[in-house]
């Protein structure tokens, strides 16, 4: 661990957005290791997120701060947070409140798996209806 | 599934990639679900990933193609294709050649856990030595 003890070990110092002031991060089921998905944080819902022990991200589409759950009630609880080598993606493993991440109802967003080199297949499965959960939409 | 049914199931009609032409993609253990890396793919790489079977990226920092474990000989060998929801975030599932995935010799380059809110912890096995392993370094 040499190279990395003389470096800063203040995850401010650490971290690098992108020009767009944004850092991806990973979502993982803290319990059986899923990849739920994947959602892009500034330095605000970082910080908001390690504060209040729910997933923050911003939102790119709507260009706005994003309380992950905030409307549908699916919550996710933060068990513990990682950087990467480079400081410039996130990992965060979370309990996932209603058991689905994706808007579309599946358990995970990677829901859609390439078969035959380019065909998409759906699989996994759905845990609730984007219908009755998103009713403004 | 209906929503989804009725939209394209090709792969390449599907992704989206950023206004740099690229998607981060995910890399998970196959067989414990860790995840390993988080890297950028382009048309070119995610194309040869498929083909090839091993995993290919376009290195940001290079500005050029790069067959992961062209260097260090670990390779990371490809069990699985995902693309997420909106099409814009890549996961595969591979096998990773001698065990480590990171450049420090980490076996995943989120080895560094953030604790009491900003303070980061390395945690985790190091498999090998970068220094002996990157010998053009």
């Amino acid at each position: 661990m040499s190279a990395e003890k003389i470096k800063s070990t203040k995850l401010f110092e650490n971290i690098k957005y992108g020009a767009d002031g944004l850092v991806p991060c990973v979502v993982q089921d803290s319990e059986d290791g899923a990849v739920l998905m994947v959602a892009y944080m500034n330095a605000d819902s970082l910080k908001k997120t390690l504060e209040g022990g729910k997933a923050c991200f911003f939102s790119r589409s709507r260009q706005k701060f994003w309380l992950k759950g905030e409307e549908s009630g699916n919550f996710q609880e933060v068990k513990s947070v990682f950087i990467d080598c480079d400081g410039d993606c996130v990992l965060i493993k979370v309990k996932q409140i209603g058991g689905a991440a994706c808007h579309t109802g599946m358990r995970s967003c990677f829901y859609r798996r390439v078969e035959k080199g380019s065909e998409l297949v759906a699989e996994g499965q759905r845990v609730f209806d984007p219908a009755s959960v998103y009713k403004k939409q």
